[in-house]
């Protein structure tokens, strides 16, 4: 096969074979294929896309470019060992909840994840928060924590999925990265790679996701579904609202906490909404059970019985303790989640108060996840180290309603000049209608929809979509 | 500026500055912007195309980014400078002829010429089959040759457009050669780097060429003269056929015999008639007398007289007489022009003839070329050596009746297998009509066309196209 060839086929719209992508793949990870044909292929593959046999195709050889974690005979009874991926948000701790709830409810979880960029935060950089908590196992340990406490969050190592790592890395810097097909092979690719069985996947979509407009997001989950089937595993995607962070708390140890309170049955609306939803999709893929009750007696059936064990962990607090025997198991201090207040805090806390009274219409989680890493929460450049004490506190979300002079949100920070810069940013992220002292209301994104849904306190819908296999 | 963002800037539609061009093209020479990132740029300007604006503030850019040559005030009495650039054909020697003939009507020529790759033969191959002759001249030794004999052809040296020269050798390798902006800035940048005022194109197209199809090669053609425009130079474009071979020599040293013929008086028709057009136009644009005439008395007023003057510089041996002294300017055996017969000739003669009788309906150019390259006339790759008395004379070219056990043509080869091989490659590249041995006419590619031009030996037209600044 030549390369050049195969460039030329792309470009001019034709499809590849399996083996003609197993061919580039394990070329990029040999080195045989140079950055500079990936780079012009990648570039042909945004103009002319893929088929979504190309698409499975291509996932598969690159979960097969490096190792494969093999996790067969690790789940009891016909269990599934199930997986879930976000694609990254603000605010976004849900792994922290539904990991210990789904292992809390007898399926096994076992997850590779990544760190935080840019505006959007990182699970791994979440949990390193715990004093002593540490993602980097070894194979054996991850398959041994696996079947002795039923959940597990690694880091995922470079020897899983190298073709997907060294073409992410060209295509950042190529503008090649909002290609759909290259986007989901590179999700799958990693999730198929790291050897679950079932796979949810919440696909983030609005100003804090890397997906910002609604269409696009459900092309992506819908193609990620059915790589997922193609490659013979069991996967549901959730497409969910990330206009505003979710949650309230954003930065590293304040996320820790507010997911213990979720944990604990507390925890903000929103992000009690996606836990429990997230958690009933894992159970009802992994759960031979749930999965015959849905069958049997329909989705709705299936989904409430799952809804009931998923809030069955919580109330019975077996969730908390699958926590913190988690946490106990990768070495972090299992007395810091027990009393969160024990995690590491900022030395500096300023409340930011509203200048006018009215309703929150708007809040950029972009703008909120970019004050957070200027805040030193989040890396600029991957490698970057992170301050996990620094965040912000969400005090007024979308819908709420402040008075002037009201408190806004708490920005944690390093030093005073730090915090005094993100309350600005923070303040910019906000817009507000029905201001009082104003005679029209301000013109806004999505304002007559917000009105509509009552008078400002009641909760946008955090699920948007729901494509599953 | 950052190339990610001009690389999605032209991945997303939009039209580069010349500040832009400028910093990629520096970028690319300096090594400073990687391989990989102008590879996505490449493959992003394939499908996006470039303006005309765009196209020669690249080619400036490209011009501008190494040496370049001053050849002002070489040139006497308000006479301009004129270069010619063919586009690579199969058997195409015109800059041997149109050179001379050129510099013979008192016009400096001052030439950078290329090596022959693939199907298609190199101007310098084909001088350097002259024992002793070198085409590596100093910018020094160019400067005195162009005013003292008034033509020269040198080798194009690294230092000269070296921004080009990387694009190209990445272009290559990456599917992004047929770009039209990409090719006419490669063509163009070259030559306003080598100095002269005035340029004449000739855009070969059909199988023999690189733009096989008519409305494109007229596409680059206009192109090519609206850069030359932009840059301030007078440029006239050509699209001449190359569907069959030009001339019937197509070989080094067998070429270089056919254009001293070509220069005294003889030759093919189809050559004599492009060595004419081409000088012509060579002349209308760097002459300021034709040029005048030719705004006073109109077009063809202006190329009446042009061509009474290429046909006055032929008929009196003075078109001979620069060649001559120019083979001897640059080192070569003038003895060796003066009489051909001293080239090298091949050790192997065998004549190829025609298995049946009828009109030579096609005679596909690549295919000759090929088979000559193979014979080790050409280069399957830049660096390989070349044999210059290898090659084909045709017998028998389109329009042309054959009988049956009459002369194809005849291959010159450095031995008898490769001369074997040779004869059954160039059979398959004839295709007949009219043969009297079938009861009904072959269907063949413009087989109505030439029935229609007369029966059968009247050739077909060679300027296709004529475009002017």
């Amino acid at each position: 096969m030549n390369v050049v060839d195969l460039i030329t086929k792309k470009r001019d719209g034709g499809e590849h074979s399996p083996d003609e992508l197993k061919f580039l793949m394990e070329g990029t990870v040999a080195g045989t294929v140079p950055d500079y044909q990936m780079a012009a292929w990648a570039m042909a593959v945004y103009f002319r896309g893929m088929t979504p046999a190309e698409s499975t195709a291509l996932t598969l050889a690159m979960a097969a470019s490096g190792e494969t974690l093999d996790l067969r005979g690790l789940a009891q009874s016909q269990k599934l060992i199930v997986d879930k991926h976000s694609s990254g948000g603000v605010g976004d701790k849900t792994t922290l909840t539904v990991g210990p709830i789904v292992a809390a409810c007898g399926l096994p979880v076992g997850k590779m994840s990544g760190r935080g960029l840019s505006f959007s935060g990182g699970t791994i950089d979440k949990l390193e928060g715990i004093p002593g908590w540490s993602a980097d196992l070894t194979t054996a340990r991850f398959r041994r924590q696996l079947r002795e406490v039923g959940l597990v969050v690694a880091a995922q190592t470079a020897a899983l999925a190298p073709a997907d790592r060294l073409l992410y890395a060209l295509r950042d810097v190529t503008g090649t990265v909002p290609s759909l097909p290259l986007i989901a092979g590179s999700i799958m690719s990693k999730k198929l790679a790291a050897g679950a069985d079932a796979i949810v996947l919440d696909v983030k979509c609005g100003r804090g996701a890397f997906m910002e407009l609604r269409p696009e997001a459900r092309e992506l989950a819908e193609l990620m579904v059915s790589i997922g089937r193609g490659a013979g595993r069991r996967v549901t995607a959730l497409v969910t609202a990330m206009d505003q962070p979710l949650g309230r708390a954003i930065g590293n140890n304040l996320e820790v906490k507010e997911a213990i309170d979720t944990l604990q049955g507390g925890g903000p609306a929103d992000f009690q909404e996606l836990t429990q939803e997230v958690a009933s999709e894992m159970l009802l893929l992994g759960d031979p059970e749930l999965h015959r009750e849905r069958e049997v007696a329909g989705v709705e059936a299936g989904r409430s019985s799952a809804r009931s064990r998923v809030q069955e962990a919580i109330d019975s607090g077996a969730a908390f303790d699958k926590f913190v025997q988690f946490v106990a198991a990768q070495g972090g201090d299992a007395a810091a989640v027990v009393n969160p207040d024990r995690l590491d805090t900022a030395p500096v806390v300023i409340d930011l108060e509203s200048k006018c009274g009215g309703t929150v219409s708007r809040l950029d989680a972009r703008a909120v996840g970019l004050a957070v890493a200027a805040l030193g929460g989040g890396r600029q450049r991957k490698g970057d180290a992170i301050d996990h004490r620094v965040g912000v506190v969400l005090a007024a979300k979308v819908g709420e309603q402040v008075l002037a002079g009201g408190p806004l949100c708490a920005v944690h920070a390093a030093d005073a000049a730090a915090a005094r810069l993100a309350a600005d940013r923070i303040l910019q992220a906000y817009s507000f209608r029905d201001l009082p002292q104003l005679d029209t209301a301000q013109p806004e994104e999505g304002g007559a929809a917000g009105r509509a849904a009552g008078e400002g306190n009641q909760a946008r819908p955090i699920i948007l979509d729901r494509i599953t296999s």
